[in-house]
């Protein structure tokens, strides 16, 4: 994606990048944008941040898994708006790509570290992991503090 | 919108009425969805739910500011994930149409109400007051509670 001011981006620092990681480690959940009959659509989904990068889990119910398997190409939202004004708080967004994975038994114990709860659904049949592998990160630190990210920008240093 | 599965709704009650409605009266804060360069990108924007409609503010140095200009019909989750499983706690998407409007002084007093602390800078002149007007409501209050409403469903009885 081009951004279309590119003189609104500061130039990427460790402060950024370690902001960005931070959002990622501790996202349990998060906006995905996706477009379902040509129109954009926004709904929740539950994320897993793992040594396997970001998991998802969802259903053949949710309108957002068959446009997901159609396009996978999607954004996701991070980063709680907490108190005081929303536009104060970081928040990333990320471009990424989605990948359905195998529901192995090492992919399903990584998710369900991070959600017990769904244990009580990840074996269903109609539920499936999918990893969202990161394009390139939007990272809003705050009013005027915004960064374009890369993905190795937002690896942890050691792996 | 064509929902792919319309047998996953249930029927809206007046309960579904009210939990959308309380969703919305509630908000400070969504995830806008739209198309940025021919990909979906999901960023969070304020919200001020008025007796206007639900308003919010945005400035031209945000790419999305011009991408409401382009393509007004966009998408904007609500509701807060809260603790526990993300996916048991209720929110609603807003399939809405995005409407600038003139900042007038009583436009600006009814957004300031909300968001005080815009006070800094709903009058520079990069900043826009924008109304969501909705097209149509996906509610999810939980685990099988999905619900189809319109926007009638989203007014207040008194409105």
């Amino acid at each position: 994606m081009k951004p279309p001011k590119p003189d609104t981006f500061r130039a990427t620092d460790d402060e950024a990048r370690g902001l960005a990681r931070k959002l990622i480690a501790e996202a349990r959940s998060g906006a995905l944008g996706l477009t379902i009959d040509a129109e954009p659509f926004v709904t929740r989904i539950a994320l897993a941040p793992t040594s396997e990068g970001v998991l998802t889990l969802v259903s053949d119910l949710a309108a957002h898994t068959y446009a997901l398997r159609a396009t996978p190409d999607v954004s996701v939202l991070v980063g709680e708006p907490g108190k005081g004004d929303p536009l104060a708080h970081p928040r990333l967004t990320l471009q990424v790509r989605a990948q359905f994975l195998e529901k192995s038994d090492e992919i399903k114990a990584q998710y369900l570290a991070v959600h017990p709860k769904a244990q009580l659904y990840i074996d269903f049949a109609d539920f499936h992991v999918v990893r969202l592998d990161v394009r390139e990160g939007w990272l809003n630190g705050g009013f005027g503090r915004a960064y374009l990210l890369k993905p190795e920008d937002l690896k942890k240093p050691n792996t």
